[in-house]
């Protein structure tokens, strides 16, 4: 019997590979003499080729934003409240493109993948990779894939940071541009999160300069730290205290020894490190947290953002959450801003909620409906 | 020839010892025999015994709250600013104790002290304390310095709470009461940011149990991480941005080697942290900790801190710094309220500062002048 999904689901997808042999030179001048990305689509591409989306993960998403890879997968791809037929991303419509970015760890080319000749993964060796380099390598992909310009250019986080480069650095190919939970580039306090999280790993034993994978260690430890201050930053202190208050883990009261006092917060964020340490690769983590702090949409064009934003061609929408305090409302209000005095044409909203940076994942009616009826205006009609 | 300091420094002070042979209980069972606590005291007690002042110190404070011990210190103590002849708490009248809690690292007794019977320090089984406990251990050392009666006891962050504690849990001793940058708890938010740093330590495989002192190796990699992840929360975002923004740390940019690249907030946070590491005992960061996840002003009192507060018959200084996020001003309000409702007098500022949770350590016009003016009516006329 053929598993059952729900009518608004893309069912069961199968996640697809693409080689490339030119050379791929990053923004810091490394190059790879040959790469792969992996993708997967949802929808079908139309024969004017004018229904592409692009969507673009942030941290630690992959490729897999919609659908089910086993008919036993208990939960679908990142996004799927977003993409599927009769979602907001209407892939009865658009046809959806995901790829997985260079340098991560999900079977694009990264440093868990084999570093060409050498005898080992390519480890602490990778290129650091921009921003701009996957938007760069998403080109070549759209190209492989016989499309030649994006109906629309979608991601929340660092996802959106590429919608947004993707609109400056290749105007013609994006017609809208959707930057949820973004900003146009890093604050200092931001940065030292993720250089906490990096610390954590490039301070646990175990990481070998990088090397691990080759030496059969794994800096588990460093990477369920760093997942840890990730994911804490990603809630907001209202969430937290509705979740989880001040309520003790059952069982943790010990009064005899009271280091085993455990709060059920603490329990929760233990959990959520040691399961991702064990799953993501941690020079993946460092890199893309580095790319975060390097994006800065407005550094080729002297600070200025307006100059940055005058560059595109695309229609706007950017959307951020109240209670979003690693790329807080005010960073998307300098977008929208900087989009209105380039006179761009630009829909910006605020989503009142208690879930964090979190909340461009997450239910909520107003930012669902939000996304459907703008989502109308994107593809051949 | 003797050393200068300035005109309003109470000049060189010698930390004292006070001895305890009678066993001291803590609030989780756990017993002492005996301990010693380590303090100072600035400007002279009068025959009444009615101008005492206690400073309580918050999580990496120590009694050291002012002047010098050397003439060669660069550094006076933590809270020069507040103490001395013609200051704020104004040693020409007013006589201030300051003690280092039981269980820190800086003389009193403390993971880092012998344990009795046993050929090696405490480490990892010093008995948790709470703040309760600091507040009775404090008790114990005003009897012995021939004080029944604090004209004030102040404090900020943990030692706020302790100031709160003392005026609730013993209301005919205390007469003023000042928690500044204090709350009546943590909230989950604030419980995960200690959880991380915790566990930063208690994951470094130098940690050995807490026992690293017997073993000759210092779990340094985890305290500064911790320390790293407790300094930024210190700060407020503005203020980091002010500081830091997005510079590179000089000489850092190296294209070809990407990883290198640092941000001047990163250089800072790794040096505080690595400086921290060789200073302060990771076991104590661990006590502390956790002293400030379980205190709960409103614990004995079903939850209610209004039946908590009305115990209390001291007038209330309650000050809060706008910036603060890791105690916000909200938490605050929240205890002005409670006294309020209880029918207490009290005094609430919200201070206008970029400083964050630091803001209760910085000099600060506005509120430099509003401790002033509210101490001059503590003590005898």
């Amino acid at each position: 019997m053929a598993p059952t999904h729900p009518a608004d689901s893309v069912g069961m997808v199968t996640p697809q590979r693409a080689h490339f042999d030119e050379p791929f030179q990053f923004a810091n001048g490394s190059v790879l003499d040959r790469y792969e990305l992996v993708y997967e689509t949802y929808g079908e591409l139309n024969a004017a080729a004018d229904n592409a989306v692009l969507i673009c993960h942030a941290l630690s998403g992959t490729h897999h934003a919609a659908g089910f890879h086993e008919s036993s997968d208990k939960r679908p791809g990142w996004w799927d409240m977003a993409i599927g037929p009769g979602k907001p991303i209407d892939t009865r419509r658009l046809f959806v493109v995901c790829s997985n970015n260079l340098g991560c760890c999900d079977g694009s080319t990264g440093p868990n993948t084999p570093q060409p000749g050498a005898d080992k993964p390519w480890g602490g060796q990778f290129p650091q990779p921009q921003v701009r380099d996957w938007v760069r390598s998403q080109k070549q992909l759209a190209e492989r894939l016989g499309i030649s310009r994006w109906a629309a250019v979608i991601g929340g986080s660092l996802g959106g940071m590429q919608a947004l480069q993707w609109a400056v650095d290749f105007p013609d190919w994006v017609e809208h541009c959707v930057a949820l939970a973004a900003a146009p580039g890093l604050a200092a306090q931001n940065i030292a999160f993720n250089e906490i999280a990096r610390h954590a790993i490039l301070s646990d034993p175990d990481w070998r300069e990088g090397d691990y994978l080759a030496k059969g260690t794994l800096p588990a430890r460093g990477v369920a730290l760093a997942r840890m201050v990730g994911h804490l930053t990603y809630m907001s202190a209202d969430g937290m205290s509705d979740r989880f208050g001040r309520e003790l883990r059952e069982d943790s009261f010990a009064p005899d020894s009271s280091n085993e006092w455990v709060f059920q917060v603490e329990s929760y964020l233990r959990h959520q490190g040691a399961r991702f340490s064990t799953q993501f690769d941690a020079n993946t983590y460092v890199l893309m947290t580095r790319a975060l702090d390097l994006f800065d949409l407005a550094q080729d064009y002297g600070g200025d953002l307006v100059a940055a934003m005058s560059q595109a061609k695309a229609r706007f929408l950017v959307v951020s959450f109240s209670s979003d305090w690693r790329f807080p409302p005010q960073r998307s209000v300098e977008m929208r801003d900087a989009l209105l005095a380039a006179e761009k044409p630009v829909t910006y909203a605020n989503i009142e909620t208690d879930d964090g940076h979190d909340g461009f994942l997450l239910p909520n009616h107003t930012y669902e409906q939000l996304l459907r009826e703008w989502m109308r205006r994107v593809g051949p009609s």
